[in-house]
């Protein structure tokens, strides 16, 4: 069960929305839709050939921020890197991750095609990479030689890796975390943070071999910002990316695995929705492509058995805290993302909207302490419990 | 100073996508966009045309669920009412808003405009209407009497009417609040939500003349549902939708009055977030028009002085739990959005996704109640901090 061509998937929603919306309404439109046309960027030629060369698309979009009197700009770009993987499942293992610095015998295979798109980056200019949950394939194990590897990478091009990956956790019994460790430009691994949220979803059920993350809302400081990274799933919680914004992070990357028919229309809406909220920027970078298995299975929702999770509609992006947001990058092609942000809009925007002085925390705080005790009794009114007092308030006229 | 035609204002973001992308992408970019096609309402041709007559658009669409077998289908028409002020600013109270039941020497004017619109609502089966914030002017007083015209109304029709005025709490030294009374379909006053959170932005800095809210999260159990009602700036804060929806609410409306420069690339955005963060529906309703005041004023933000706060852009809609929501009405019209929903599809939703069950409310409770310390500190790890462990582990390869 090989890979088929993605016959009947629209490329890009946005290339389309270019290609028929009359150049008169096309600026509103966009305003509309995405908060304005984002600068296009300039990117090396070198870069752009490379990018085409290797068969992946390459975009570049800035967000800029308002000269300050007292602060520098503090500009820095990301990358996001989205991808299929180049070889079909049933794949060995060994030939799929074709170790990195080992011969190169498969050019096709997996770390050899993320090493690329990294070269590409570097000469982007970018500061900070991320790739999409666990990259290395959705159930193989990253080995810590790979490490070695990203941390040899960071120094080389002073580069942030962040890079999510299956985690074994040796010294807890080998449980398994959804993970993504974060790479300083310097070298020194800066720390990780593990999937918070776990789906119970159909195929996305993956509390099976997962468990709920534990390692809190650490955010890590960089030479490039204060970032975060806030995997798949938890993408759906609001409150996830608001503790990460209540510890500093002006960046949340948000890897993700996630197909068309399940989350399509959630995708631009969850990400960017927390950009505005917690006035910071937000990044979310979905899988590409239709993976095959050779034994069909079930899904505990009492469906066909089938051989395929779905469509991985790609279309990663980034979100600005004024509610601006990139086009998306294609829903099928391999895909690179470089995205300069003034990381001085944070604040821009926060002390124009005040979200966190309005937020009434202290009150949240204890209601939400309240909600969770098993006696909770929800504030339900009906015509029996409503106050006599409006209407006293109406028989006195 | 008087209203000026909306020259230059585009009409409808969706209509312009109805007009120019080909039929054969029209679906995929409606499916990408907004979950889906929604099903068109067949409206009464009498209410049509009354709405033609009358200068207003009436739109009407549905949300479907699957038949269960254990619950009868719990089908609820909801009606959204955005309109502009129809005189000047300047005239006089009594002339705008011309009481409901005395001759109406002014049919333009504010009140008789509402009636013929709920008028219109009824002839289309709505079961639960809610106007825009402070609907009776942004800065105007509703009279008890008004109250007790609309009783008669919602017994009339039997329906249930979220009314969304400026509240002076008599019994507490007068304090004025941002306030929507909720009305049974019995007459019956259920009761009020108060505005919880208040803006302090440029023009909209409304802490001069309201307080923050201190009704809570109250939701009303109506013959039609379980409702809340969200007013305004709430909108911009996940926690405050979420412990509505810990209360049971299962609509939950979010009358508005807000600006195109402001905030309209949040507007898609944010409701729809929350219908999907909290498995309910979600109703966003916005003001049109702009006003225009004879005082130039400024707006404590540096910036020059002006007549007008902007244009309100109307485009209310609503949002379904599946992450789908309907087009938007008009951004420059009078408007009344009919929409049907299933209330089932709330559990149905709630039971695929899952995100209470997934919301680890206990960490967050606690993890909140740390943040709002004065002394609280922020967990944001540099490469001074981080754990030897990760490093350790490297060096032992």
């Amino acid at each position: 069960m090989h890979p088929v061509p993605m016959a009947g998937e629209l490329q890009s929603l946005e290339l389309c929305l270019e290609r028929h919306i009359p150049p008169q309404d096309l600026a509103e439109v966009k305003r509309i839709l995405y908060g304005g046309e984002t600068r296009k960027l300039c990117l090396p030629a070198a870069a752009l050939s490379s990018a085409q060369e290797r068969d992946f698309e390459l975009q570049g979009y800035g967000f800029d921020a308002a000269p300050e009197q007292l602060r520098r700009p503090r500009i820095v770009r990301v990358g996001l890197v989205q991808n299929k993987i180049p070889l079909p499942t049933d794949t060995a293992v060994a030939v799929q991750v074709q170790s990195w610095h080992s011969s190169c015998l498969h050019v096709a295979a997996l770390h050899r095609r993320i090493e690329e798109m990294v070269e590409v980056a570097a000469m982007c200019g970018v500061n900070i990479i991320c790739f999409q949950e666990a990259w290395s394939e959705y159930f193989l194990l990253v080995l810590i030689e790979e490490l070695c590897s990203f941390v040899q990478l960071a120094k080389k091009y002073n580069m942030v890796v962040v890079s999510p990956i299956l985690e074994r956790d040796e010294i807890h019994g080998g449980t398994l975390w959804n993970t993504a460790v974060v790479i300083s430009n310097s070298g020194a691994i800066l720390g990780k943070s593990r999937k918070n949220h776990i789906p119970r979803i159909g195929d996305f059920n993956e509390s099976t071999y997962y468990m709920e993350g534990n390692t809190g809302h650490q955010v890590f400081q960089t030479q490039f910002g204060a970032i975060a990274v806030n995997i798949c799933f938890r993408r759906h919680h609001p409150l996830n990316w608001l503790m990460y914004s209540l510890n500093g992070a002006e960046i949340i990357f948000n890897p993700s695995a996630t197909i068309g028919t399940l989350s399509e229309s959630l995708w631009p809406i969850e990400a960017r929705n927390a950009a505005i909220a917690n006035h910071c920027f937000t990044c979310p970078i979905n899988r590409v492509g239709t993976e095959y298995y050779k034994n069909a299975f079930t899904s505990g929702d009492g469906g066909k058995a089938h051989h395929d999770l779905g469509h991985f509609y790609g279309s990663s992006y980034v979100a600005a805290p004024d509610g601006s947001r990139t086009p998306g990058l294609s829903r099928t092609r391999d895909g690179l993302l470089v995205v300069e942000m003034d990381l001085n809009l944070c604040r821009q925007v926060s002390d124009k909207w005040n979200f966190k002085m309005t937020g009434r925390y202290e009150m949240y705080a204890a209601k939400l302490a309240e909600a969770v005790q098993p006696r909770f009794t929800p504030s339900l009114i009906g015509e029996e419990e409503r106050s006599a007092q409006y209407n006293q308030v109406l028989h006195r006229k």
